[in-house]
């Protein structure tokens, strides 16, 4: 028992060195790549022999069996360990669903995705019921929503309609859509977890708890900073609105100035009263919120499903270029094979919301570009602008590169394959090459098309297409006059 | 005998739920779908009964002798069901043929599609000869709508020639095009009925009424909706050009002054008389029926290969990851062939009638935008317009979403394919997911493009792009003026 | 000897019949088909006899045996048939060397393919050498087009650029390329017909005169009605410009007039001169059938490939489901091989030519679209106008379509692929399939685009964008002021 | 030994020609192809004699034995020869590493790729280290970049900010991006290189010296041509500049003028002092030559890529359709595998270079155009203009071209492939293939786009958009004044 210390410590040094870079912002898949090649380098002692362990299978007559062994060994340390473990320790299992908890028990604050034991171990304990308290707080906020948007609709129907002037409405239209097909999700998510669990389970397992803990990381880690990020534009834009109002007095009461601004809608139809104007507040807070949900549900997603991807990748890494058995090669394909079908249910479970997700940052970046070439009114608004456009370019980056690496990640599998020696190469390798091949395995939205690398390509010369078209119209209308919002 | 009691009582108690739907509207196909899951929860007992024995093949050592006695078992079944069975049961054998029996006899009635013998049960009984009276009125038709063509041409001549000028050109010329195309069509209907009975026949059979008659229910009801749709558009263009009519009161007739608007290319040559202005309307109405029946046709034709499609995918789904014989994989891929062939003969049916209701529904979608930017003169005009429009663009994506589900579903045996176990997977499946993956099953413009999901972004990308460039010609022209018609 | 009479008789009867058929126009891929199957309908005894022969092969153990058989039997019927047959019958040995006899002796005509042996028997008579007189004449019309090109070039050098002013010099460059570039093609000629000899000789042959002859006749005609048309088009280029020339009488002489009008960029520099006026007007016709004949060439390598596609086609249609031995698909994935390379041989000497005739097509669709929209001076100008548009829209499509059935032939095998029984499928036939499905063979614009039929649609898209952005630089500019040339 | 004389007399002799044909510029892949084959044509003796041996493996039993005897019998001359021979001889190993030295020389004069050992004979000599004098030279550059680049950025700023003033920001930003990769490229050089090296190694080498000195002449032809086009690009720009500054004299000073005209950024902020012109003048030389460097290095890199797949390509073309055992198959996989994962390696480290050189060029190119309907104040300024102009364009597609001839040489061995004869058609054979069929191997930028022939399609039709629509806005804006940069 003596030989198992060392793996011991390794564990808990790389625990203590993932927490360690738990605050870096690691939210775009090239950058974490280098950082875990960095670390490979600083092998510990015992995946060293594991490896060797591994070369030897080269020489070796029954290549599967050597490699079955290292795994049989493994097993035991594992069990051996176990025994040992805190519940710390215990607690990372790598699965999707005790990665996401937290997310979603914040996404449950702002009225999305109402399904109990989020946070429990086992996704059985997952249940969803229309008499819940939260599926009622849910519901009653999109009652809410309802309410506003037809404040919205009267107020814009009242106005001219341009490109810019329907920027509310289709705000708001997107998020009660979001909210309606979020719950919808969830009474699919106890289910939907069930299948991923089980298909987790039957992958190849990591034997690292920093390996496990990967996952659960970065998602948490992109939910952080999305969240940081949306937190930081929302006070720009009380800043600036604070700031127009001041400009713009209609009323003695800033107070009343500052709301009537961001709750124009409300306000135009409606007498000012504080109530109301809580309301309004409340709803700015929550629609913004969900507005950056719909993104960062997108890249969680995305990111699991690419990371199981990943985790079929890391096996095949280890055996590439060995002499591997046919059943190893008619394993990893049924394997494949599960994570497409998962990745298949996933998507028709969520590419209503991408879609959403994407035409609405599709509009919102052609309508901040153009709004860019008007001059600005103040220090605070072009401050609060400039950041608001950056972060809705590069959260729609992000959102479209974390998507593509599900592509990415399942194309992988080709380039080991290509590497199989000539006397293993049997019908069931051809078969799982050929299957990679033929196959389009990526999330999309609706089917209309598929979030891959060359999308990014594509919706960056539309917004520059369309942005060239749209500026012939610009007169540089002084959008920020007093009778109108500058709330996004 | 009495086995067989719970299959009659199921069947009866299908068809009623069958009923039941009927008055649905389910004219997208996922909806569809999704209903139809739905239902599948409520397996009758003896569906559960014929699953047992199916799953039970897993185990056995000759599984293709296994599903063939149930299959024989259930023949017999039907054949002794038969005996018992009224005329009701008789009547759905669920060929395309009986489906669209309605259809045509409705297309007739507005001189399309002259053939006899659309509502016999076998497709032997098609006829089609220069010499019925159906074919001469659709000639007599023709030439009618030749008269007005050229009417039409000489009031636009002798105008400006704009992008929404020349609408009523192209609207008239797409139908009388399309009026000779599907007289051309009438001709080779006899022959392509029974090409695609043969190939009906020899696809794996459905056990049930409520499945055999799905496909004839949802082709129904495509055509009751569109009807009733296309009407409601009629009736509320009178509507409006009442109105319209009265408010530019050209004479004291009132009735003069509507049939002078609503056929201003007939009174612009000839002086104003009662039979010509019912000439006039006739025309329109004809007009407005066919315009609409193009696109019926492309979504009847689509659905009824889609669902020949979904009958061979039922059938794979049933044996999905069994050990089946290299024999039914043979057997599975010349039905899947016969269907790709007759998928190919119809698409050069019909791909001129496709590639004229693309073009026209593209060009309208556009012209309809642009026009909508200008000032309404009623409000009667504010409901036809956006009802128009809404109808427009509704039934666009219904043809492309429909046209797609053939692609679409020509795909999914590659679903059940990449499930085949390693025991099982012999040369014929692998031809079998070859031939798959290579061809680009889908109906087509002319072979120009195919119609896929694709598309619909592409079309969609085109339109927001044409609407870009043209708004900027766009003055708001009074396009509501006395001199012109209001008229589609 | 007596059962060779109906085989003669036929072959006579059928010789009448495509003479028949000869003054039809047959421009189009899919009307020829179309003509081609009906006369299938009337196929003669012989014909019917052979069919039986093929289908027996059915039931044969070795069906390559018994078609060899029968093809040795042909073979024989056909040489006692030749010791009997006149020169006429002796004359269609179907190669495409001389099928392009008559229309490469056309071009040299005017300056262009200066090669010798066209019209010989046998490709090897063909020779090239500086120093043949036609050679010579094409060197010497090419210095003299170099010199009015840089009259051209100082003329729109001392005017302003617009994208209409550049057309002559675009016209005229264009010409002077594919000039220079059929010098090179005439130098390559000799090797690529002894290679295509070489290619066609190996093929499955035709059995009767009528096959043989069908290249030959679509070629003539293509080359026919491309001639006819472009002569009038130059005819009533003549009279609009007399017509101007009079309205616009710069001088006295209504004949300087004419040559001045004509001619500009020439008197532009000099003075009027007989000689000089002479000079132009040659040069003008020798542009203009040029200008045609880049677009015919393409059309003419295009039917030739795509014929040598067909031949082998009719070979496997007629073997079409049967159990054909492994050896006979060894041969056919030969013969496309061979195809295929001859295909991409022509492709590298063309290309530059058909990248030409793409460009310069779809500039000039812009430019004549654009000036539609001005108004015309006269009659004669707006039939000359809408004429000389028609012939440039339909020219364009014909070079595409006819270039696109290269491609739409050499898929077709696949068709006849699927439909081999499982018992004949074999490693041979497998990568007969897998070769069509993975290659692309099609006529290129120098590999940058490949001509298939979505290109045409993509074309037109372009067409259509170029012309809607285009428009709105557009003010009804007199462009038929007695100014500028009216002349293309 | 009497038997070499020839060949040594033909390397010299090739020595000779290779020499001599030094100074013709041949850097666009399809001239140098054809270049080839003349020089082909030429064959000495003993490369005749070897083709014979070639030749003669078709009838032997053993083909692999007799080719391998051929490559010891060559590697024998090899050796014997080698003892005659001179350094001179000696040094053309035909490495990428020994090509490119000069190259990276050149480039380290530049303050770019900062690193040791590039003229050794063996990539293992490279070293990297921040403490080497090139090293602090290169950051020392990019400090000062650093501050002319936040010099130009205060500029901008303080103009209103067009589609062509922000022109120098975008210039001095790429350049600084290009450097700081450069440097992050320079670390991974010797890893980078040894790969290359391993690779070389292993595929098969070619018999002549002339072969081998082919990619390292190219890589300096296309240095050398790139590097005089810059350098005479920039002494016009210094010639229009010093015209401009004389007729705009701000002070009196001419120098001064001079220096104010092309430094305008430095001079905006600071007063005139000859220390800064002349760091400034320093800075554009240096940024100048960066700007042409980024793009050859694409090129070099491509050259060298492509060059390996030739090298294989044309070992398959001695085999072509010869009798191959399956070893000879699966060794050309393994080396065709390696050059993949070779081509992958360097495009993950040279692709943000390329997406940098594309976005780059696209843009310049579009602003040149749009500045080209301006009227130009001078000669000199219009000769320096269109220079600058088609330089610029002709960049842009010598790079696209040799990218794409990466992915062209890619492709080729399934030329040979397709050729295999029946007997030989092995597993090997057919797994080749259909890696080759199914693999995209091509440079990229970042996997947004790859560099293939079509790239160039789609880039000129993106231009001609773009262009389309910024006439729109052109005003012939006098951007020749005086209180404008004319420098690029």
């Amino acid at each position: 028992m003596i030989g198992h210390a060392p793996n011991k410590l390794t564990c808990q040094c790389r625990a203590h060195l993932s927490f360690g870079c738990g605050p870096n912002m690691r939210f775009l898949p090239k950058l974490e790549r280098k950082f875990r090649r960095w670390k490979k380098l600083k092998k510990p002692p015992l995946l060293r022999k594991l490896d060797a362990l591994f070369k030897s299978a080269h020489k070796g007559h029954r290549p599967e069996d050597s490699a079955k062994r290292v795994q049989r060994e493994n097993g035991k340390d594992i069990k051996n360990e176990l025994s040992y473990k805190s519940r710390e320790q215990f607690m990372y299992n790598g699965s999707f669903h005790e990665a996401v908890g937290s997310v979603l028990l914040t996404a449950q604050c702002f009225a999305l995705m109402p399904v109990r034991g989020v946070t429990a171990k086992h996704p059985s304990s997952l249940r969803f019921s229309w008499r819940y308290v939260r599926t009622c707080c849910c519901l009653l906020f999109m009652v809410s929503m309802l309410i506003n948007l037809s404040f919205t609709i009267y107020k814009v129907l009242h106005g001219s309609i341009t490109f810019n002037s329907i920027r509310p409405l289709i705000f708001k239209s997107c998020i009660f859509l979001v909210c309606g097909k979020a719950l919808s999700l969830a009474r699919q998510w106890p289910d939907l977890m069930m299948k991923w669990y089980q298909i987790e389970q039957d992958l190849p397992q990591y034997q690292t708890q920093f390996e496990k803990r990967r996952m659960a990381q970065t998602i948490r880690m992109v939910m952080l900073v999305g969240m940081m990020l949306s937190f930081a534009e929302h006070l720009l834009s009380i800043v600036s609105a604070i700031n127009y109002a001041a400009f713009c007095n209609r009323t003695d009461d800033p107070i009343q100035n500052f709301f009537e601004l961001t709750n124009d809608e409300i306000f135009y139809v409606l007498n000012y009263s504080a109530p109301l104007a809580l309301w309004g507040k409340l709803q700015n807070v929550y629609s913004t919120f969900i507005w950056n949900y719909m993104d960062i549900l997108v890249m969680i997603v995305s990111i699991g499903l690419a990371s199981k991807f990943r985790q079929l990748n890391d096996n095949l890494l280890k055996f590439k270029g060995l002499h591997m058995a046919a059943a190893y090669w008619s394993e990893r394909r049924i394997q494949y094979r599960n994570i497409c079908t998962l990745c298949s249910t996933m998507d028709d479970a969520i590419s209503f919301i991408t879609i959403i997700s994407f035409s609405n940052n599709l509009y919102f970046i052609c309508v901040q570009l153009l709004r860019s070439l008007n001059t600005m009114p103040s220090v605070a608004h072009t401050v609060y602008f400039y950041f608001s456009l950056f972060f809705l370019i590069g959260r729609t980056l992000a959102v479209s590169l974390y998507a593509a690496s599900v592509h990415d990640e399942s194309r992988r599998p080709l380039r080991y394959l290509r590497c199989v020696p000539k006397e293993s190469w049997c019908p069931e390798a051809m078969r799982f090459a050929e299957e990679i091949t033929s196959d389009m395995v990526a999330l999309s939205g609706m089917k209309f098309f598929n979030l891959t690398r060359k999308l990014v390509l594509s919706v960056a010369g539309t917004i520059v297409t369309y942005e060239l078209v749209l500026i012939q119209f610009h007169e540089d209308q002084d959008l920020w006059t007093c009778d109108q919002s500058t709330y996004s």
